[in-house]
């Protein structure tokens, strides 16, 4: 082997023993595990997201923000936030004063992602903000923005993208399993209870099923296929005399159409349990049912001729520690999130599009 | 019991004898099974319903009508059809004078259905039209009008209301088991081959995969929600350079809204392999898949909580036969078929909706 073959076979190896265990440097450096704050300490918060910090490799939970006292007590005594990193929403500024804290991640009512992401921002944190990333696409613009100016990066919780089953989808999907995809069929909806909760107001929602649970059909639709719509059709049914649905919509089901001639048919719905997607090509189709839920997934698939379960390639962490450790990674390696700020924006202007197209009777060219 | 109550109850009971076992008097009557002809000795009529005459209780095959002088004698031979019950095209006109013959059942390719169920009316004879019943809603009309003015009966091919999971999911969705149905989701497609075939040939087809496996989507839709729709939207993905392309559409998903506010998702493919509905409610799902496929249906629920297969009632016959016979039992006894020439015609008009609304860009009323 020659000097210089040598020095570039050394190289490469370290590449690739950086690349499967690209933290062990930076790890070693800073010498700790990023600082979350969760703000909002709903349901998500406090029974998916606060648990999972206990498998994350580069996350902790260092803060918590909340509007009421006794969450802050009692979730602060549970995970051992001491009382000084326990905020507010009045104080919430002060958390710039606060080293321990790299991250905050937004878990409101929708309509109120923009102003704490920007808040956020501003005292020189991180954000991860769950989806839909705001009520319309000015806000996420607004939002891209306040984090740019502030040199900080922006995260949308798109936990999916981090779960074994659904990974395994896409790499089937781009390694040509199925042929080129031509239909991605997806139902995502739920049964809505109690008519007065924030998901049913319209100005803390910004809207009804698509903001909720449909942003989930859409979402699967983009990564599986890997393309952007180029057209939109869409078609709502709201009993406005139910209570639920005074201020927003039951069911708006969707049509995409790719630039490839891949196409979606996309249910959302607040009246119905569906969690579920099958992508089908001319060599097969992948099936996950249930498919973008907290867990329980399951995948089948017809390949090669050949129907049957299928098992995926086993992740080393759960989706939501997965997601937690991705910002820190991104942050302590200054990469971008594969869920930035821009998949988000992408979104709402597709959910803009959803709308405009069932309020208008028409495809709407996007 | 006293007389009268007596007497009505005799009644009741002779009634109800009579809704339980329907022909045994007229079969006894007419002692003899009705006569079919089979028109176009292709794959379906050969390989698929000739042989289920044997499963028959009031149907026989007693002529064979067929361009290809080979497949008369072939098959004549095979099923022991005379010679002189063995029609050419141009001699069918003949088959009015063969009193064995009751009723011509048509598997032309699509634009030949009006003709040859005008000539078989006028030949004095029941007719069953595979679907879709026609290329153009005009044409059904004037199928419906040749029969009525022949006083003969019409049904349309419309097999799977004939079969046993098929029956069963509407059943399960009559008697409220999902409460009232928000989303169907039913895909029909098939990977096409060779271009040379008349499906691929727009005067004999009257269109692309829409006309020929997409009809089973939006039939099920129909047959489903047990309603007729009032809008239509659609979007079509045809690769035009794609040999099999160049006169039909390859995809076309549409959707429906229902008078009660039920929805359908459809797929409709040429390019993609997929047969299977779900139906969704508040309560919970039926699935079926394969739903509408020659054999082999599977079905899965999701009622009162709890997943898992479910097989359903057995019918007394298969699906073709119990066709075949229910034409012969309605002549027999006078009634109209459940899947009469409106049934088609109704399936015809929304094609036609369908392909409007893909076409001009816009939910189309209905």
């Amino acid at each position: 082997m020659s000097g210089i073959s040598k020095r570039t076979f050394i190289a490469s190896s370290l590449a690739l023993a950086a690349a499967a265990r690209p933290l062990d440097g930076l790890a070693r450096q800073s010498d700790r595990k990023l600082g979350y704050a969760i703000l909002g300490l709903g349901y998500y918060a406090t029974q998916i997201i606060m648990p999972r910090f206990a498998e994350c490799e580069h996350s902790r939970l260092a803060a918590l923000v909340s509007g009421t006292p006794e969450k802050l007590k009692k979730y602060g005594e549970q995970y051992g936030v001491p009382e000084s990193a326990r905020y507010s929403y009045e104080a919430f500024d002060k958390i710039a004063e606060n080293p321990d804290v790299d991250i905050v991640y937004v878990i409101t009512p929708n309509s109120l992602h923009r102003t704490f992401t920007e808040r956020a921002a501003r005292a020189g944190k991180h954000v991860v903000c769950e989806k839909p990333m705001a009520t319309s696409s000015a806000d996420c613009e607004a939002m891209i923005a306040a984090c740019k100016k502030a040199g900080r990066k922006l995260m949308i919780g798109y936990r999916s993208r981090f779960q074994a089953h659904n990974i395994e989808a896409i790499k089937l999907i781009r390694d040509g399993a199925i042929g080129p995809v031509r239909t991605v069929v997806t139902d995502h909806g739920f049964t809505i209870g109690d008519p007065k909760q924030w998901r049913l107001n319209r100005a803390l929602a910004g809207g009804g099923s698509l903001m909720d649970i449909g942003i989930y059909s859409l979402n699967a639709a983009r990564y599986l296929t890997g393309e952007e719509p180029v057209a939109v059709n869409a078609m709502e049914s709201t009993d406005r005399s139910d209570p639920r649905f005074k201020e927003v919509e039951d069911i708006i089901n969707f049509q995409l159409l790719f630039p490839s001639g891949a196409t979606a048919n996309c249910v959302s719905a607040y009246s119905a349990n569906c969690n579920r997607y099958r992508v089908t090509g001319p060599k097969g189709w992948i099936e996950i049912d249930p498919a973008t839920s907290y867990q329980g997934q399951a995948m089948r698939t017809q390949l090669n001729r050949q129907t049957g379960p299928r098992e995926p390639a086993p992740q080393p962490k759960n989706q939501f520690s997965a997601q937690l450790d991705h910002l820190s990674e991104c942050i302590l390696t200054n990469r971008e999130p594969i869920v930035g700020g821009e998949e988000g924006l992408k979104d709402l202007r597709l959910i803009e599009a959803i709308y405009r197209a069932a309020r208008e009777g028409r495809t709407v060219r996007v």
